[in-house]
C-alpha cells in the first residue's frame, strides 16, 4: 500500500482529529488514529474517538488501494508537524512474521524514513451512526456566536451532569443557546438568518467539551458555511463538508432557566463594558485574597458605580465608574470572577445592568448587537 | 509622605526586582519590596532579596520625604501592571493606633484607590556590600554572548553544587565562560573588545539562577553599555547604571575542564547547523521513547551523516544529511537532548564536529563567529 499526500494536509487533519485522542487511553487502540484510504475517491479519512467525543475528517491524497489501519496519534502528529513542507509518502505492510494484527507503516520524507508500528483497524470502535436524516442547519456565524457567548458559563464539575453542557432550543426563527453552573446563566438567541430544520421546541443538551472542539473546528471556516446537526436518542453529530464531530448527549432535564430571569426591574445601570472590566480586573487582585467578593455601590445621586473590596489584613480597593443610573441607590455583592467571565464574552462596548434587590439576580445585556443575557446571582454582604 | 511617579516606571522597575522575591518567603518581609525614597535626588530605589539573589533598581519620582518602607511585592505588581498609563500617587502613613511596624500605603490612580498594608523596613535584610572597589568591566554584548552560550549546560540539580554555576575566568584579553553538568561542557571565550580590570587568571563561579536574571536584566540595554562585576570572598555584584544584582558565589574548586577537551582529532565533519537540528528534532520524537539515544553513523565513503533511533516496540527513525567528512567512518551515540540544547545556542549556520573514537567526547564548534566550544560525552551503543 502506498499513499502520497502533502505534509500540510496531513498535519492539519491529524492535529484536528488528535483532539479526540485520550491522553490516557483505556484501550491501546484509542491512542491511535484510524486511517481509511479509498482508491475510488482518492481520499484519506482520519478518525479519532475517545468513546464519548469522535472526530473525523478527510482530505485528498494519491492512494494505491482501499485499506484501513491505525497508527499512534501522538507520535505521528509529533513527526508530521516537524517534517518540512512538501510530499510525504506512507508505505504500509502487514507484519507477516508476527501476529496478524501487527501493521507497520513507513513514512518517507525528503531526508528520512520513520517506521511506526500500528494496530489493526478491527479493534478500533466505530463512530456512532445517527439514525436520522433530518438535520438542523445552522450557519457557522450563528454557531460561533452561540458557543462563544455561553461555553464559559457551563459547569466544569463532572458531577453536575446536564450543567456541564450547553442547552440548545429551536425557537421560531432562531436557535437559543444556554449554559448555567447554578451561580450564573448565559443565554444567547441567534440573530443570524438561515437556520433551517427541526420543529420549534426541539431541544438537546450537548457536553461543553465536545462543543469547545466544535468551536475550534469551525473557527477557520469561511463565511456562509452551514453546519448540519443530527440527533437521535443518544448521540449528536455535527457535519461540515468533510468534517464530522460526534458526541453523546447529556441526559436529564435541563433547568427551566427562563423562569430565573426576572420580568421586571426596579433599577437600571448603563455603562461602558471595557471600563467595568478594567476596574473589575484591578479590584480582583485584592478580591483574590478574600473569597473573590466585590461590592457594587450603585449611587443614583452621583450617577456613579463604585466597586470595592475589603481584604482585611491585606488591604482594600475602590474603583469608581460614571454610569447612567435609574432607580434607588443600592449595595450588592458578587463573585468577581463570574462578572469578568461574562463581560469578556460580550462583544460591543455599551452594556446594561438590570436588578431589583440585593438578594436577587442581576442581568447584563449588551446595548445593540447580539441578543445575549447574562444573569449572575449575588452573594451575601458580610459587614 | 507622598510619591508621584509614572505607572510605566513603577511597573518596569517593580517587575524587574520582583524576580528576586521568593514565591514562598521564609520570613514574611522577604515577600515584600523595599522602597527607599530620597528627597535630595528625587528618586525611588526598589530592592528585593531572597537571601541569595538580590535585585536593586532606582528611577526618578517626585518625593516629599526621605523614607524607607516595604510593600507586598506580588499584590503591588499585580495592581500596578493593571493600572492605566499615567501618574500614580503613593501616600504612606504609619498606623499609629496599632503596633509601630505597621505601615499603610494608599495608591491613587485616575479611577480608584488601593490601600495596602506594608511592613517596617527595619526587618528587611540589607543587600550584601562588596568589600572591593576594583571592578571587572564587561561590555553588555560580551556578557550576553557568554551567558547565552553556556547557561543551558549548567546542572539543574542543587546537589551538584559548583556545577549549578557558570565559571568565569579572566584571560589575557578576554573573559571565558564555562558550564558543565558532567555530561556536556560549553565554553565561550569572548571576542568583544573592551573588557578591563581583574588580573589574568582571576576566576569565580556564579549560580546560573542569578545569571539568568542578569541575562534578562541586560537584554534590553543599549549597545555599548558596560557592566561592572565586583567580587569579594563570598559575594558578587553586577552593576549597570541604576541597576544592581547581588549573589553569593558558589564555593569549591571548579573542574579543570580544559583537560577534557582533546588536542587532536582523527575525524572531522562539517555540516549545516539548522539541518542537523531539524533532523535531531525529528528523530527525537522516537528517541523520547527510548532513553533519548540517537546513533550517528558518520559515513566517509558517501560523505553522509545518518542519525538513527530504534525505539523497539514503537518504531524507528532514520535521517540523512550531506556533510564534508574526513577520517574513517564511525558509529557513535549520544543523548539527543544534549545535542539539541547545544545546537540551539550556536548562532551561525555552518558548524564542525571533531571526534576520535566512539567512547571519546565529540566537540562542536561554529565556523566563524563566536569562539564557542561544545563538548558532549557519548553514550554506549547497545546492539
Amino acid at each position: 500500500m502506498k499513499i502520497v499526500c502533502s505534509q500540510s494536509d496531513l498535519k492539519t487533519n491529524l492535529s484536528l482529529v488528535s483532539r479526540a485522542v485520550p491522553s490516557r487511553p483505556t484501550h491501546p487502540v484509542l491512542g491511535n488514529v484510524l486511517f481509511q484510504t479509498d482508491v475510488e475517491t482518492q481520499r484519506i479519512t482520519l478518525t479519532a474517538f475517545d468513546l464519548s467525543l469522535g472526530l473525523q475528517t478527510s482530505f485528498p491524497a494519491s492512494v494505491s488501494e482501499t485499506k484501513t489501519f491505525t497508527l499512534p496519534a501522538k507520535l505521528l502528529n509529533d513527526i508530521v508537524t516537524r517534517l518540512p513542507e512538501g510530499e510525504i509518502t506512507l508505505l504500509g505492510m502487514e507484519d507477516e512474521e508476527e501476529e496478524e494484527e501487527n501493521f507497520t507503516a513507513t513514512l518517507v520524507s525528503a531526508s528520512g524514513r520513520f517506521r511506526l508500528r500500528g494496530m489493526s483497524a478491527e479493534e478500533f470502535p466505530s463512530l456512532p451512526e445517527i439514525s436520522t436524516t433530518e438535520a438542523l442547519k445552522v450557519p457557522v456565524e450563528a454557531l460561533i456566536d452561540g458557543l462563544s457567548s455561553t461555553l464559559f458559563a457551563a459547569s466544569a464539575e463532572e458531577a453536575k451532569q446536564v450543567l456541564t453542557g450547553i442547552h440548545l432550543t429551536r425557537k421560531e426563527d432562531s436557535l437559543e443557546f444556554a449554559a448555567t453552573d447554578g451561580h450564573r446563566l448565559a443565554v444567547l438567541d441567534t440573530t443570524t438568518e438561515g437556520i433551517e430544520g427541526a420543529t420549534e421546541g426541539f431541544a438537546v443538551t450537548i457536553p461543553a467539551r465536545a462543543l469547545r472542539e466544535l468551536e475550534r473546528m469551525i473557527k477557520t471556516q469561511k463565511e456562509g458555511a452551514v453546519v448540519n446537526l443530527l440527533c437521535d436518542e443518544v448521540q449528536v453529530a455535527f457535519e461540515l463538508d468533510s468534517q464530522r464531530l460526534t458526541s453523546r448527549k447529556l441526559e436529564g432535564a435541563y433547568p427551566a432557566y427562563d423562569q430565573l430571569i426576572p420580568n421586571q426591574f426596579s433599577k437600571q445601570v448603563t455603562l461602558e463594558r471595557k471600563q467595568l472590566l478594567n476596574s473589575l480586573e484591578l479590584v480582583a487582585v485584592l478580591a483574590d485574597q478574600q473569597n473573590n467578593v466585590v461590592k457594587f455601590s450603585i449611587d443614583d445621586d452621583n450617577q456613579q458605580l463604585s466597586l470595592s473590596v475589603d481584604a482585611k489584613e491585606v488591604g482594600s480597593a475602590t474603583e469608581s465608574i460614571a454610569a447612567q443610573i435609574t432607580g434607588e441607590s443600592i449595595d450588592i455583592a458578587f463573585n468577581v470572577k463570574y462578572l469578568m467571565d461574562g463581560l469578556k464574552a460580550f462583544k460591543g462596548n455599551e452594556i446594561q445592568m438590570q436588578l431589583n434587590e440585593a438578594s436577587q439576580p442581576i442581568i447584563f445585556t449588551p446595548l445593540g448587537g447580539l441578543k445575549m443575557t447574562y444573569l449572575v446571582m449575588p452573594v451575601q454582604l458580610r459587614d
